[in-house]
């Protein structure tokens, strides 16, 4: 696991911000984009064919897709990439959550479990295999 | 790769808010809460011993400490957990810089690079190998 502290703009204490950047690894960077950019309507702000395809979420995070067979050689940073089932969550607003659902579903992504959490808040879950 | 939608309050439009967890495996949670509670200061939320440790990041952020081999298992949630190196960025003030880079040295955590990048902003680089 690597991990990078990046500096942001913001008040004055020494006080870790936010997760600035979230790595996912995956088979088809098309895919990805297709999925994340055009479904989920995440902006993309980079890519290189062959390696990455990176995404703006929110005003302070970015998502990163990388190929692992690509990232693994190392270039000007260490090597990285990771394999099997990863794990993360997007936020998305309380009003906007049966509109999501729906947007799932008409783009084929199949939703395999929703949950009420005991301290509120719901969420639904589904698997990217792209 | 899974991916929760889960809802935040906020303003009212159907567009993802942020990157709400993030998840690495880790092979010792002990080290892991020593390390990014400890030594970077981030905020226990919630343990499981012999499955997971989770930390606060800014205001709406978790990451999420769990032990592959207890979460590939599976139990209300479809089994998840990743292998090899992962990456992500956590992001601290510039005012911040200097005193973050002394802050890892004394606490043994080697930086392996870091880097001034072409748009702005300037990155350590450590490798967490807990």
């Amino acid at each position: 696991m690597t991990c990078w502290w990046n500096w942001i703009e913001g008040g004055g204490n020494v006080r870790i911000q936010a997760i600035i950047e979230t790595a996912i690894y995956v088979d088809d960077l098309q895919a990805a984009e297709t999925f994340y950019g055009t479904v989920l309507g995440l902006r993309v702000i980079g890519k290189e064919p062959g390696r990455h395809v990176f995404f703006q979420v929110g005003e302070a995070s970015v998502l990163l897709a990388f190929l692992a067979e690509a990232t693994l050689k190392g270039d000007q940073l260490p090597p990285h990439g990771a394999s099997g089932p990863g794990h993360f969550a997007l936020g998305i607003e309380v009003e906007a959550f049966d509109a999501w659902r729906n947007l799932l579903q008409v783009n084929g992504v199949s939703i395999e479990k929703e949950v009420e959490w005991p301290k509120g808040g719901k969420s639904e879950r589904c698997e990217d295999r792209r």
